[in-house]
């Protein structure tokens, strides 16, 4: 990559900033400062949501204020099921520039990547939970469909699809939606898992995913749900109560290889396991985010992608700062046993279904 | 060090895992469950606590059912000022052994490491914003003395000073305190800070903090406050709005090595970005850190030790947790410049004194 030097101060909005003593990329979005903050002032843990909330950007009536469709599915007599638009308040911009600049003894560049908004229902309330495994797989498909369009171009090396529900959990909107972020550049973070899972494969010749896979299955104890393609379970050493990782049986270090069979055993995992969090854990916010490789590395016998649930029943604080270590008052074996039972019928909440 | 071998599931309660996909221990304590929190059901932001609280196990009167005092200072009337004792609900204990025992292909140990609380003022709303300079100084004593007295202990590799004020930052209880843990081991994260502070003084032959330090003074523009010892700035790539590091001027790996005249202006500094923050942003919680080098790291000539406070006005959600990148919507030069004007002369709120 070409430098440029500047000691200019910085004068457009959208840039990223490399910390050395971190090792990571921050990436400085002004605008969306701007972007509308519903849930502000809201309660914590479970809230009533209306089907319909006319000031939501996202129900219907409000299309003409959105950034343009990139992909749409319709079903029955709805206008539309789900739509990916462009983030009004985007982190990334396909505007931007990979030139790294130097100001003095930092580093920056301009802010690029693309960043996405799905919206996964019309109905303002209609969470996951409350969906058909229909409407769930539909979701999967556009993820996949997205992410193989923003992975195939050129300037993209990564690209990140993660759910935030509730205000916990860094959500500014209550109705469903998920966020598809593309960079330019492949973080640190991200090549010290690459990094780990390569002196894995170099030292005892296998993927450690798939070593994962095979020791929770043998195990039992931590396994919440398995069905043909994919086994969730909480991880043996688990940051935070209730963290759960679903993981596809197959070697695939890239989610843009993921089958039609794997869609729809994905989507009913996912389904599954958003029920128990729900259903078992009093509707707490939550994120989830899918792993996969960094570009040109989607062949490597090391990768493994998979998807992360973490509900936000705890906070980060000083020593996890610090030390980066977690303090988790809650045993990932006791965890998976409480989710593994069938969860509660739930009625009203957030995943009131009343479409 | 030695390999056992197990594959019976858990059974104690305070243990550390390692988990092999993200190169990090976790710490399982399941007795902090049992910890009072005073503060569940507070609401958000800046709440005014009183003088005095009778069910707080910090306030006076409730002596007898701490556990023992490990360090007390005196100061004119009151029986005591700051006292250090042990949690009474650890993360870590010191009886923990540090022998790995492999599960499968896992590992874990004991949750070997001291947990000690520095209780800070005998008023209950005594905030450090409100407390004399005098005062904030013992604090920082008190602080050494602690560090000193557990980095010698030979199993003590790593030890972490660090406060949590406030819900959102992670305290349970609102009575200023500050709280102090060592581990038996030195975490990947602390490990990668000083792989990249090693390039770096391998590539520049020279401490990256030191001309961190010199490039802000040079620059001018994130710098908030500065003194005989410390320089106060927003870094170049702060990760969230507001993030203030507290930098030594003299190149110090090691926070044990802190000087009398360093000690009082680390106080003086502490205290007057404290009372910015809390002046200028509204009170927000938030979380700092003293970052320091681990054992046998304390002579090196490329590790730093700083404090770094951290306002929580942001939530950590689904694309930090998949790429380590951070989105800010806010500039270090202008948030520098926000908390470098006086602050407003405040009264009442979390800071009130009444000492």
């Amino acid at each position: 990559m070409k430098r440029a030097t500047s000691t200019a101060p910085a004068s457009h909005r959208n840039e990223m900033r490399y910390n050395p003593a971190t090792g990571r990329w921050v990436i400085y979005a002004l605008s969306r400062r701007q972007r509308p903050r519903e849930m502000v002032g809201a309660g914590e843990g479970s809230r009533a949501e209306p089907a319909y909330d006319e000031h939501c950007p996202f129900c219907p009536g409000h299309e003409q204020d959105l950034p343009p469709v990139l992909l749409e599915y319709g079903r029955g007599d709805s206008p539309w099921q789900i739509r990916v638009v462009e983030n009004k308040y985007p982190a990334l911009t396909p505007e931007g520039d990979l030139k790294r600049v130097c100001q003095g003894i930092y580093m920056k560049m301009e802010g690029y990547g693309h960043h996405e908004v799905l919206i996964e229902s019309p109905v303002h309330n209609r969470q996951i939970p409350a969906m058909t495994g229909g409407e769930v797989e539909m979701i999967v498909d556009a993820y996949h469909r997205r992410y193989l369009e923003l992975i195939r171009l050129e300037k993209n090396l990564l690209v990140v699809i993660f759910r935030n529900c509730g205000r916990r959990a860094g959500a500014s909107l209550a109705h469903p939606h998920s966020q598809i972020i593309s960079t330019g550049v492949v973080p640190g973070h991200v090549r010290e898992q690459e990094y780990r899972a390569q002196q894995y494969f170099d030292q005892w010749g296998s993927c450690m995913y798939c070593d994962m896979i095979a020791e929770e299955l043998s195990a039992g104890i931590r396994i919440i749900h398995a069905n043909r393609s994919f086994v969730s379970f909480v991880p043996y050493a688990a940051a935070q109560p209730f963290e759960i990782w679903i993981m596809p049986r197959v070697h695939k270090a890239h989610f843009g290889d993921i089958s039609a069979e794997e869609k729809a055993d994905l989507a009913s995992s996912l389904h599954a396991m958003l029920r128990r969090v729900q259903g078992r854990l009093n509707d707490p916010d939550y994120n989830y985010v899918i792993h996969s490789s960094a570009k040109y590395r989607t062949d490597e016998p090391q990768a493994h992608w998979f998807l992360q649930i973490g509900p936000r029943l705890t906070t980060r604080a000083g020593f996890e700062i610090g030390s980066g270590m977690s303090i988790n008052t809650s045993l990932p074996e006791e965890d998976a046993d409480f989710l593994r039972s069938d969860p509660p019928l739930e009625k009203g909440g957030r995943n009131a279904s009343q479409a």
